[in-house]
């Protein structure tokens, strides 16, 4: 197979040992035996028989080289697989092994089953980065930071409004996941249940209660909206992720230094500069992230196929989908260890805070002058004091005052306190504080 | 502008009409004016003014062309928009225009302003479509035709089941997009409503209320899950159209002819070949569809905004997510078009049934003679007789019926009216009519 | 591993096995063992350190399950490598191992090492994909069909100028790839030979001869030119590759029946319709290219990678370049296969030409009626008696005699013979000829 | 038309103007033009007629909005083209208007036109760029900064040498750009110039010479490697400035500060926050590029087309491939203008390089120490002494030779001297000036 070491470390490594070869073929037989007891109880297949399939193939070993030798021919692993396993049967009851199925049913069905539990194991993730979440929110609720639009230094925030944007981001992609249908696939050669009649869609809502699935309104051989839904929602997974690891990846730059991520013996080390530790998290999430969106490319472009069977556009659906749920699920791995251990450092983003000597506080300086100095010379003089206590290194309020007794001798227009604190970023949070708690409720009104 | 003549034929003309420059500027003013009542009403601005500003903007007229020069330095709309706008204003209520407002809560809303009436556009077009699509599943209910996987003919379905299948297609798409919310943006300079403490957030819930837009949670300039939402959920849209656009298309088809695009003067007509009637409405549904794919590629791609606004991100946003809902409107008006107008020709579908000389209903044929035979006598029986009866032109069941007989000395065993009726693709169609009547509940329980 | 069943069927076997985790190990091994050489070479490691490494590394054997295990903490799996590959050599020659290097050098320099191979594989395939394309164009160089425009029949042309087509559509691309580099990369932690000087491009260049790859300018960790490059070459085969699976598959339909698959025991079977032959390899071909586009995206949306090393960006590169070379890989061993052992039916091809009761043949008709009738009165009378033609099953050449003569009084008017010659497909194939004979002389002038 | 407010500022305004539906008028007249003309040379048209062609469409003033109109039922802009255009020739020269030609021959041809002025503007904006970034590499040959890997501070380099690899992407993807053909496309009805046999590839010929297009070997209206060439060519552009966007907006960072965009009236103000300088030139770049990713994503995905044309993936390419050339070029202008003006801060790099307390030294003291100490212990104390300079704001020299002298009791063992350049980043810069020197000799040996 292809070098696993390129892709493997970017996925859920539990995941991986659970959707192997193996797992596949232990879901189609799933779906096969479920087929059978179905048929069984609506009197299409003896009575008993679906019981001796299960015992027969509760010890069989299937030789999974076999399967994927034998794709080649037929186009998918349905084909190879039930014909191994039907050899697999006694003589008499193999006629009633697959019956009026067709090797969509089994493929799509046996993807359904193995995406079920990773979708599970998302929103477990998914709840825990929200704790995680919350936690941070709570701690750091009055925490000032500078916020930054198109990267520059902009006006405060807090760090907790920050956190609390990024779990609504993730709360959000869990709701949509949450309700995305994992259908159960059966319509048999062109979807019509051929040569069953009203028994076919009897059988397929059957199925799905069987297996655990939802029950769709038809099957869905080449209406691949499932997919799309499940497909787009994994990547809108991804993407609240990713938003968390760019904002990380950016606020653990050496120059910035606001936060870290969680130290680990050896994670992030460099092999060659002793000094470094690398936002090695940060980096896998992103990279998973945006083979997600490549995957998600395959599956959108796919969404029209041809008649009653894709030519090529079903084919085409198989690894994106279920690597993008891998990938989304190492993504999350890592990110409820970013967010469970993040290092926050509040006195980084106090000096950053005056890294401008205070010009970030122009903007409610500006205002706090207009009224008595016009708006436009109320924004230069603020602007020109920022300059100034950024050069000089003095306190941004000092060479205000200075400016406005001296060169303008406006003594008595501008209260000191009050300039003062226009000058504090700590008073200047607006509604971060509110937001969180804002955030806090929604989050957990679910 | 690059050649609209390669982009307009594949949007709605109404939609494109609908948001133009002179669009934009209404949405962004209808913004700013309810930012201004909002304000007013809580006393943060002056009584009267709000009222003031709708009168002086009542008669004044934009100059397009200079907002759109003056987008260069500031990198968006908005900014030109602002000061354009500010300096139609009386000089005393200047200073509360754009009060609080940053330039991407003025864009984002605007576009949510712009894209609310083609959401309703959108779910009325798909509507029609459900309508249109019922009519047809009602009339076609049980005109076989063959269901074709990869491609080749398989084995029967209706007509009426087909359609079904497209119009689940559509509606669960409609659903998904009926669902979507357009979120009113408003954070203010770095999404904490700066200055304004808690009245941001009831700003943006009374902004939100007065629009008719969506109350989000927190502002979202950096989470842009609605962003994804809708881009998303309109590429499903676009991609249950093009399912249809794609079945059209192969069963337009010289050689199959089962159905044709509705007939229009010169609709489809080739310049130099009069024989020929092209399916252009499919040409350009499946168009637009690739188009929007590749737009919501751009919208997937940029999910993850830096820190408190986009460098680029954001602004790489706005033509992919306008444009992904012109284009599918587009799409839809020709799918309404066509499943109202659709020809439909049974005699050619029944022709087609008979074409592989019966061989189609090898599988019945065979599943009648298992028992009979064997399960691989069965199959090689009848695939051989089909064979034959393609080469000769005769009928399958007579040729069945001399191999039966003649070669295999097997008179008693199969009963000639079952071997018959195996031959007879008409009652072979399995759960078609019962899929079409299930899927009319579910279309209009809703 | 995510069940192989689903991307393994798509790829070329034996490439799967010469691009696993060990012939990453060896490739790595390879990188670090040429750069002692090149540095002892040069005077920076002692005289036979080189020599001693590379015996201590002839029968190591390395521990892959480790290395796996220790790419989580430092992002790639250069880091766990160099450190188990260090452990394996003698302490005194330990400090020479990965000297100057960093992991970026050696994971893209071992990539470019497997791919090398696939290349030259890529380019053999394209080969024999050109001598078996010139094979049909020489033994169908006068076999007419119908051209189809917006899949409806247009006009005649051959099989062999179709042929043509795809050959050179191969052709370009594989021109294109073969003139892709791939260049060593060796840059040192952040790509300037820190503490090397100048010995570093020296290096760099002598890496390249000795590892059989290209020289590239400058070391390229944040420049990804050469992998945009490739990428999307690659994407283009695909492309190629996929043109021709969408005209088989087309060609192959039940109702057109122009073309087959090359029979193999097996191949294409459906395991429930004895009498279904499924175009396997174009839905494996269809699927494989599907799935490059969606790795091609993520490739150029990661081709802007931030300052001296990406994060994430060049994480997301690997498996879908990797990837992209399997796939197109086993695509066109697929493509091989069809084109050497194609099914083509003239007869079918005729009588496909004959469908439309000669309509396809207005065009000509019209054309010759012309100047007699005017340009409109021609077109409406060639039209008509293509749809009497069809109708009645009758000679479009007998319709048009009778038309011509009894109701239009055109006795003289028009030449009898020459109508004859208007209406035959095989006199009006154009430059199909003259086409598959320029190809061949492009095809074989490289 | 969708608001071009949200498109256009992204592309170059003065190639909007010569692409717009005027100039594809122009681009569809020209190539008919040079059709007469060839065809009249070679016979096929009486002397003189196209010279009246040309005559009386001298002062024709076409009706554009008609033209627009009547694209939807025939799918595009030729057909309505033809029929307006034919109707204003003299009725006897009428039907040697478009000859031999079918609308697709006339819309990729006129695309090509369109496309070639903005090639060679591109080409030229290259050129600049390539100046402009040699003069930065000339000035900043030795001027160390910090470089980051993975956005973490690691060792020097020197501004000249990013530069140097900046330039380096781009002229490589220039190189790529000028080899890309453009090809005049011309086949008739179905690509095989029925009714004109060998003539069809002579007026090819000949129709590229006159129109300053490539000779194509053959009509290319299903093998689309031309604009898959062109797309993915114009894609890598825009990848290598998307780069440089990507660099100066992490360096013009407020903590970071090493460079900014140039300054100019307005540019990058802020309408609420006067300190604030916002990188606009890189957001609009990044903004472009990402939506040409997603047009490319839309070409490779229409790379493979049916039979003998496009069903809508013909369709799908107009806009994406113009738009894409569009995009380009404007996002070229800006980085034209961003490396001619860049604003670079020696003093601000050189602070950052002290950031760490010259733990990026770190690596260069380790090797000096490693004979002496050991590799390990030469790491640990190198990282040690880093963290303590940092902390206690001391040079990193003093504190390493106290811990060597004091602590270690190491005063023979290690050169102070030695040591002292092991801890300057000017003298650790590895090959950035040998870089620099061999990116200019290549740079300007074309």
């Amino acid at each position: 197979m292809p070098a696993a070491f390129l892709k493997h470390p970017f996925m859920s490594q539990q995941a991986l040992g659970e959707c192997d070869d193996d797992a596949m073929v232990q879901a189609m037989l799933a779906f096969e035996l479920a087929l059978a007891e179905v048929q069984e109880a609506s009197g299409a297949v003896p009575n008993g028989v679906s019981k001796r399939m299960r015992e027969q193939f509760k010890h069989a070993s299937f030789n999974v080289a076999e399967i994927a030798e034998g794709i080649a021919s037929g186009g998918n692993v349905a084909i190879p697989f039930v014909k191994q396993s039907r050899a697999l049967l006694d003589n008499e009851i193999k006629r009633y092994w697959h019956q009026g199925a067709t090797s969509q049913d089994v493929v799509d069905s046996a993807l359904m089953l193995l995406l079920k539990p990773r979708l599970a194991a998302l929103d477990d993730l998914l709840s825990r980065c929200r704790s995680a979440a919350t936690a941070l929110m709570d701690t750091y609720i009055d925490t000032p930071m500078v916020g930054r639009t198109l990267m520059q230094q902009a006006l405060p925030i807090t760090f907790g409004v920050k956190v609390a944007h990024w779990a609504v981001g993730l709360e959000q992609s869990r709701r949509r996941l949450s309700a995305v249908e994992l259908p159960v696939q059966f319509g048999g050669a062109v979807g019509v249940h051929s040569g069953w009649d009203s028994l076919g869609l009897e059988w397929m809502d059957a199925l799905a209660t069987r297996l655990g699935l939802a029950v769709p309104v038809l099957p869905w051989h080449t209406d691949r909206y499932p997919i799309h839904a499940l497909g787009t929602a994994l990547d809108a997974v991804a993407g609240a992720a990713e938003k968390i690891a760019l904002d990380v990846s950016l606020l653990t730059q050496t120059e910035v230094g606001e936060v870290a991520e969680p130290s680990a013996p050896g994670m992030g080390e460099s092999s060659s500069m002793p000094h470094k530790r690398n936002p090695v998290r940060s980096a896998l999430i992103r990279g998973a992230a945006r083979q997600v969106h490549g995957h998600t490319s395959v599956l959108i472009n796919a969404a029209a196929q041809p008649l009653e069977r894709g030519l090529g556009e079903w084919h085409a659906e198989w690894a994106p989908l279920m690597e993008s749920a891998l990938l989304v699920e190492g993504a999350l791995e890592q990110v409820a260890v970013l967010l469970e251990g993040l290092e926050v450092y509040p006195e980084k983003m106090q000096r950053n805070l005056a890294a401008t000597g205070g010009g970030i506080m122009a903007e409610p300086v500006a205002r706090l002058l207009a009224p008595t100095l016009g708006s436009d010379k109320a924004k230069a003089v603020s602007a020109q004091a920022a300059e100034i206590s950024r050069r000089e290194t003095r306190s941004y309020s000092d060479v205000l005052a200075d400016m406005l007794s001296e060169h303008l001798g406006l003594e008595s227009g501008v209260d000191a306190h009050a300039l003062q604190n226009a000058c504090d970023p700590a008073l200047y949070l607006g509604s971060s504080t509110a937001q969180v708690l804002r955030a806090k409720n929604w989050l957990k009104n679910y």
